[in-house]
Parts: structure tokens; C-alpha cells; sequence
């Protein structure tokens, strides 16, 4: 039940009146999309609690991330757009990763952060930046990219928005070493210039990682 | 010579080589584009102080929009989001307007905020909701839309996100009333159904409002 | 019977050949879309009459919008195109209204028109033009817009086109202070700058309207 | 001079504010973009006499088209649509052809037309209706389509909207036997099934008619 | 069983994770979308023999297109790309068609091919050019283009992509002449300039194609 | 003056007419757009010798892509399609890597590949394949993708096409160990949960390998 009504999703055209086919739920995007009559506001909300501080130790990189997509609030749907907040423990991080459907901007809101990204082949030149509370920077679409939060003792926040209402996140390193099976490891030494075995004990790491 | 560095625009494509035609700027969307060897860290950057409160003001409305696109961060253009701070006084709001492209998803950092949107014709069904700290809500692409906080005593704080990196806004009182040049009041008279002389008054207001 | 028939919608990509999954619809958009060896000329056809004056008392405002869209040609399904015939009676007007997902261009085919359209904040321009028959204006998506009949005697008539199948209309009077429910009048007495009782004034007006 | 007014184009985003780069004029689409100040309602503006009757004698076929795209009216840059008037003679007609970048939705204003479209490979399904006055018919973008003036004594009139600023035209007659240089004839006799001398027939046909 | 299987689609945004709302399938574009957690490599995956020679004997222009598209390989879905084999016999040709939905890029596997397309009225260019071995040639999106293999004793091979996965393919002759029905041969006498009984021995032909 | 060709580009829309601006070039997506009066079938062409081997010896890993794309091919400008041919020495690999703006469709043309791609977080899911001659694969937007030649003695030789005229690359290990200048190896360390001296070796092997 909780979850039939987490997923009565309402797409943008829903807005403009339309009399229903049947009985049977429309989708949009595979979601559910409501007759615009029946249109809450509580499909455009959340209580997220953005504002409270999330467990960094849940991860071996001290941080978190809480992501508001299209699966949280039914209403983005179609529209393009997400908002995530991001805890970073003392010398946590948001580990290098790609969002393979959006840009992203972010701001911080306590703290300070090391960020970055680099460009595509063959110049695949990195563009770094020590943020500041209040500063804010961007991530183009696909590029992998990271934030470090450098202070031993303070924790950070950052808010992000994403341009997709679904942007994906491949973990660069989760992706390549603790994929579910591994990637062959012939495949991985040659990529990564490594003898097998240090693969082989990469993989071990990540796998152990993901069955928690 | 500062304004013309502040137009150094970036685009995404800019990440991939490709040599430069001549010693003129390249333009996208009406922006500089930059060869890809050139891109720097501060394309992508701003020291825009969003941790800092705004002075509600310096409109008569009691609220403050602190927009961070693509004329405040180059490298933004062409990735189709941008990133704003709103600050509210006690009993102030971000009045009825809506973004022509783009959708808004908006959260609480501070106090309370009574936020709402209303459906396209015939229906024009108001959907509203009270925000606390740490709430989600989402104002779909083109709908007329606002923030109001109720608290008599405590300003309140926003962080909004826009899916495009060039929003626009039209506040619905200003453009209707405060246009330059203004707009008939036979035609305004008859759209909200009111004698002329009560056009010509709101008209006075905004446009004093205006040339402040 | 009629009421299904009428949502048989059929989808540009439908004109390419596939084989039906089930005996279940297939839907696009939340329209059903028709395996393509069942197409037929009914489906992008629609005996309009857009020849025909309109009542133009149905509305307090003098006009009257038929808009022919998705609802109407289940063809346009994802095709991004629709029409209207506006009719206005002398004096009427199709008042302030915005598009929040079409551009619309216009040619007036009988009397007389006074257009215009208000730019983006903070310009807030207003840039207006009186129409001939035969003369053709634009009205940029999103932004806020109107058509008004000058002449006392003559009604006059127009052919709009709109780039969506299923554009919206947010017509800003009835928006405002006709929503279902009401828009707080604390709300929109900061944001027009008047009291609050000539919210609740207009707010009355804009209710008996719509329960006509 | 007047061409180069005729070429100041406005984009959509030109609404929004931003400083000028330079005094060179700044290119969207390959278009002259205008500063937001100094955008004037003259550029979304046409005098098009769209009411008037065109000279059907133009052509050998009894078609006078007469498009209203980006080219007419700067300010439709990047907006997504473009109106046409069709004028037919008797029996005359718009021939086979296809639009490469747009829908078109067509309504009839004077007389009678036979029209139609062709679906793809490998159907090939043709679908046709008899249009009267004030009836509505929808082309898909790229197929081939056509309207004919049955009537041998009364010529008729059509409004058609497409989904582009720039939607292209296709006749294909003219592109398959009149294209300069020609088609090699071994090319066509083979696709058409027909003798070379054949198509050299046809190719000079079209030859002639395109030296006028 | 094997036809449900066929189409077992697998949409991009599938590759995010989200719960089933229930045990239909969940449709996108009209095919079957899979929950992440069971989508296989298979549903990207078909053994094309893409490396084969087809038989040019099916057409009577001596040539066969093997299109790999959406319904071929259903993890194709919403990515917008196709691949084609295509085989010529000596002087055999994939005679003067468009792409509704889009661009090609070819390459030459084996032997010679005249290759051309003709742009937009009212030039009608027509762009030409023999391909051999290993050259690279664009078709754009709407254009009428071939490939004629000129050689009389040995056949040629090309490998093509196409920016759509699921472009669509209008042959000009078989749609124009061999449409079901029949065009008016009224409308194409006029169109093509030649007398009625031309029409009608031209359609004559490709109906008896069309049937085999 | 080679230069100068290699960059004179022509825009899709530039195939309808228009009149030039000036003698200034015009520019789309920062590249020049021609007169349509002016295209020429080269601008559509390359002589790419896609069909022989390259040379595999030019990277540690084996491998060798040729990228046809818009800056090979000025006519692909706004088109969305690129081609590759794809070079592997015996156990040699295409590592893993991205494309941000573009899914590939492969096929085989000479030997045997081991290919796969890593879905997004939580799942990482690895769906791999291996394919023989003739075969055809797709590696959705964004995801990290690879292929490998598994056979010892012989090489293989692939054709990809991608959904975008400037897809971009970007090689995990490389854009990860050898960025310039290189990613701080306390991000790194922490990231792959590696030891700083292990970062430090793959670093300074990756710098060694793109200065060469």
C-alpha cells in the first residue's frame, strides 16, 4: 500500500486536463501518471529533512549522499530536474564518479571542500577548487569528477542540483573494481597497467564493500 | 575589461579538442566559447556567498533572489541548470511568477514558508503546502508560483534550483502592471474585471516601484 | 464508446512497423497508440468548423479560444503542433495569458487586433503592435500575452498555431484570484500592492465566474 | 540595407538581460541575436497579407505557397514554428513532398481539397480524406504528402502551421528529376522501373521548368 | 513465446534502480521497460551475422538492407542510434529514399559506390560523390539520397549507422507509385508532368512488386 | 590553408536557404556554417580508409580508434551521429571507458571481443558478452564500457557508431592516474582504498604513458 502510493507518479502534462482511457493507472516514463484532477500537492513534496545532518560512517569514504529524484517525489517527473544534500565526515568524500544524464551544481553550506573534474581524452585536464561556505561550482554533464572534504576535524555539507530527474551515479571505482561479476581481471590489469593480483585484491576490497 | 572577462563563456561541447578557427571568439548561445586547451577551474566557479543572509529590503515585497546562471558562471552554458538563494523577511514573500523554461525544486535551510502553485486552465487548481526546514517542493516548468513566510518574527531561507541555465522569471503583478510601457487599462480592466481607474492606480504603484 | 474511440491516439513512431506485444493498448504519452497497420486518415483528421464564427459570450471577456490539440487529433501524439480559431466579439479580448509550453504565432483573418507581450524580468518590456487582416505576430513560449478587438462594431477573428500537441493555457486573472481553492489574500495583497479586502473583492469575482 | 534589417534576428533567450560582448552583432542559429533592451516588436512582426488571394500561375502545378519562417520574421529564431498560406487553383495542387525538420496541421479556409500522406517502409499505407471547409488534417514530420483542388471551377485556400521556424520543403518531382546537376539517369530508370529515355523526359521537363 | 520474448525492451533509465509498481510490464515507447535488476546482456545483444553477404536477388534493384534497430535489439530503446548492413549487386542500388527521423553516416566494406543526396527546395542541389573502399559519406536527416553500385561485375558492401533507433526508411518510388491505395493518378500526373496512363503503367509496376 | 578547409562546416539548417549576413563566416556550435549555395558534397565526405588496419602498437593496451567525427567531417555539425573503426592486437583492449553525450552501437568485423558495461549505483551490474564476427552490441549513454580480444594470435577489428557528432572519450584510468595536473592522491587513496605509494606508482605510470 505504502509503497503503491509511493509510486503514483504525475507527469508535467498530467497539468492540462484529459478525461482517463480507464480504469487501468496511465504510465509515463514507467511511472504512474495521475488524471490532473486527482493531482495532490503533496506529489510535489517531500519532508526530506535536508536540513539535518546524515551518518557519514555508513560508507568507508565518510559521506553521504541523500538524493530527491524522481523515485522520492512523484511530481519531478518529466521535469528534468533533482536536488541532492551531501555530508562529508572530516577528510570524508564524495568519491570520484560520473552522472551519465546531468550537470551538476553545487553549493556548500558548511565547511570546506577540495573539488574537481577532468576533462575528456586526449587532454583530460583537471580542474580543481578549494570551496568555501557559499561558493559554488559546477560539473559538467558525464565528466568524472570528486569532492574532499581536507579538514581533520570538521565535518562539511554541500547542496547539489542535478539536471535530470533521474541522473544516475556510477561510482568510478565501486563500477570497476566491485561490479557484480567482476570484470575480468585481464581486462583490468592491461586498463590499469597493474599486475592481476593487485586487481585480483582491488576486487576483493569492493566486493567485501558491496555485501555489507 | 572585468565585464569582459565575466562573459568568457564555456560550453560543454568546449570539453573536447578541436583547434580554433581564427584569433575572433567562438560563440554558443550568444556566449564566448573557449578552446578547450584554455578552459580554467574558475569557468566553472563563483565566490557567490550563498551562506550569507540578503537584505529583504530592497524590495517592497520583503524577499531577496540571489540567481547563479549562466552570466554568473560561464560554464554553465549550455547544461541547463542553474542555482539560486532566496531570502524572505518576517511576512515576506517571492511573489506569483512563474519561470518560462524552466522547472523549480526548491528546499527550506531556514525557518517556515508557505509556497503553492496553480494548474493550468480549465482546472486551475491551487496546490499549496507548509514548508519546515529540511522540506522538498517541486513548482513545474512554466505554472504561476510563490513562497510566502508566515512567521511574523523570523525571516526564512531557500535554496532553489532551475532546470535550465537561463530560467527567466516574470513576476505577474510587475509584468502585468508594472510594464514599460504599460499595457491598455481597457484591456486590463477587462481581464480582471475591474473598473479602469483601479488599473490605473495599480499601475501608478508599479511603475513608481519600477524607477526605484 | 465515443469517449474511447476519441483517445485513440496514434503516435508518429506507430507509422513504422512493429508487432503488437498483447492484446492490451499500448500507451505513449498516456494515449493509446495504434499499431500502424490499423492507422487510418480518422486519426489525423477533425471536422473542426474552425470556418464557423463562435459564441463569443461565453466569456465575461468577450473571446472564445477553440483549440484544436492532442485531446482532439490523436494523430499529434509526440508531433509537437497544434491549432486554434479565436474569435473575438467587438471589444473582446483573449486577456493576459501565458503558454508554458509553446510558442504561438497568429495571423488575424478578420478585423482588426491590438497584441502585445511582456519580456522577462527585470526589463519587463512591453512590446505591442496593432494587427490587420492578413498580418501575422509571435508570442515567445512562456511569456505573458493578449489579443484585444479595438473596434466597437466589428468582431474579429484569428488563426493561431502552437508548438506542442498539448501547449496549456494560464490565463493570469483567473490564475490569480480564481484558483480552486483560493490563493491566500495575504499572498496577493503584498504581491498587487493593494488591500486586502480588494483581493477578497476580486477573488469573489473571478469564483462566480467559473461556477457558470 | 534592407537586407540587413531583414536579418536581425531575436532568440528567445535574447528576452532575458545580459550585457553585450562586443559591438559586433551576436549570431544564434546563424542569426544576428539582439540585445534584450533593444529588442522591438517589429521583430516578431510581419505584414504578411495573409488574407489576400496569391497568383496560382506561379507554378505549372496550380499551388502558390507562402511561408512565413525565420527568414520573414526574425523573432521566430529558435522558437519551433513557422505558418503558411496555400493557395490552390482549380484543380490545382501542392505536390508530393516532405517537410525534413517538421509536422505540419492544416486547416482549409475557401473550397475543397483532396489530401494525403504515405507511411513508411513497408506498408507504404496511403491515407487520404476529402477536406471541406474549416476541417483539420495532421502531415507527420518526413512523410510524403500532398493536397489536391478537386473542384474544376473554384480555387481554394488553406492555413498550415509547422514545427519548425525552419521546416525545409522537399518537392519530390522537382528533387527526383530537376536537382541540379541531374540524377544519372541509370540511377533512376532502375528505381522507377522505367526506360532511361523515360527519365530523360521527365529530367528535362523539370529542367525547363526550374530555368524560369 | 519466441515474439514475447522479441520484445522484451529495455529502456535507458531502466539501468537506475526503482521497484516494479506491479506485475505488468512497464511500457516505454510503447515496448516492455525491465526492472534494472533483470535486465540481461542479451537484451543488448544480436547475433546479425552483420559480416554475411545477403542475397540482392529480393529486390528488383539489387540490393538488401539489414536494419538492426529497436525491434530488433530491444536495450536499444530511447538511445537513439541504429545500424544497417547493405549489400549491392553489379549495378544494383538502394534507390532515392529519406529517412523520416534521421542522419546517416555510411562507410564502404567492399567495392564502389555513387552515392548522392539532393537538399531542399528551392536549389534541389544535388550532392555526389563515388565512395571507394573504407571512404566515409553523410545522408542528412529528411534529405533524398541513394547509393549505386557502378560496377557490372563485382558487388559492393556498406556499413551504416542512423541517428534514431528506430529512423524509418521511405522509398520515393515504391511510396509515390506503389502506395496501398493507390495516390490519385490525377495528383500524379500533375505532380511528375506526365500524361495519366504514365501514372498508371508506373503504378501498375510497383503494385505487382509490392505483392510479391 | 589545409586547416582552413578541415574547419569550414556546414550546419544542418544551412540546407535551406538563406541570404548571407556579411562576409563574415557564420558560425553553429562554434564551427563555420555555409551558404547552402555553397555546400559542396566534400563538406558530407571523407576519405577515411576505414578499411585498413591501423596500427595497434600505438598504445600500452593494444588498441586503436578512429573517430570520425564532426571536426573529421564538417557536414555532421548538428547531425548527432559519429563513426569508428576500432583496431585490437591480439589480447589487446579498448579499456574502460565513457562516452558522456553518446551511446555506441558495435559490430565485429574480423575475430572475437569480450565486451561489457557496469550499470549505474547501487547495482554496478556487469553484463558482459563475448562476440564473434558479425555481431552487434550497445553500450547505453555514460556507462563505463570495455572490449577485449581475447585470442592470443589473432587481431580483431570493430565499427562502432555513436548517437552524437562529438561524443567525447573519456578513459577511466587515465582520466583517474593520469590527469594533468594528477588528482591528489589522498582523494585517490581513499577512493580505491589503495595505500598513497600504490596512487603514486599508477600515477607516475600514466604520466610516463601521455607524455609519450
Amino acid at each position: 500500500m505504502a509503497s503503491s502510493s509511493y509510486f503514483l507518479l504525475v507527469a508535467l502534462f498530467a497539468l492540462a486536463s484529459w478525461k482517463a482511457i480507464a480504469s487501468d493507472p496511465i504510465l509515463v516514463n514507467g511511472f504512474v501518471c495521475k488524471n490532473p484532477m486527482d493531482v495532490k500537492a503533496e506529489d510535489f513534496f517531500l519532508a526530506a529533512n535536508l536540513d539535518m545532518p546524515r551518518d557519514t560512517n555508513v560508507s568507508k569514504v565518510g559521506s553521504n549522499v541523500t538524493l530527491i529524484n524522481v523515485m522520492r517525489i512523484p511530481g519531478l517527473n518529466t521535469l528534468g530536474i533533482s536536488l541532492a544534500r551531501i555530508d562529508y565526515a572530516p577528510l570524508g568524500e564524495n568519491p570520484p564518479h560520473t552522472h551519465p544524464r546531468a550537470t551538476e551544481i553545487l553549493t556548500v553550506l558548511e565547511g570546506t571542500l577540495y573539488v574537481g573534474f577532468v576533462t575528456s581524452n586526449p587532454e583530460n585536464k583537471f580542474l580543481s577548487k578549494v570551496l568555501n561556505k557559499g561558493d559554488v561550482f559546477v560539473f559538467p554533464e558525464g565528466l568524472i569528477h570528486f569532492q574532499f572534504n581536507p579538514n581533520p576535524y570538521k565535518p562539511a555539507v554541500a547542496i547539489a542540483a542535478l539536471s535530470s530527474q533521474n541522473p544516475g551515479a556510477i561510482t568510478i571505482a565501486n563500477a570497476v573494481f566491485g561490479s557484480k561479476p567482476a570484470i575480468s581481471d585481464d581486462v583490468l590489469a592491461k586498463a590499469f597497467q597493474v599486475e592481476k593480483n593487485t586487481v585480483d585484491w582491488l576486487q576483493a576490497q569492493f566486493w567485501a564493500d558491496n555485501q555489507n
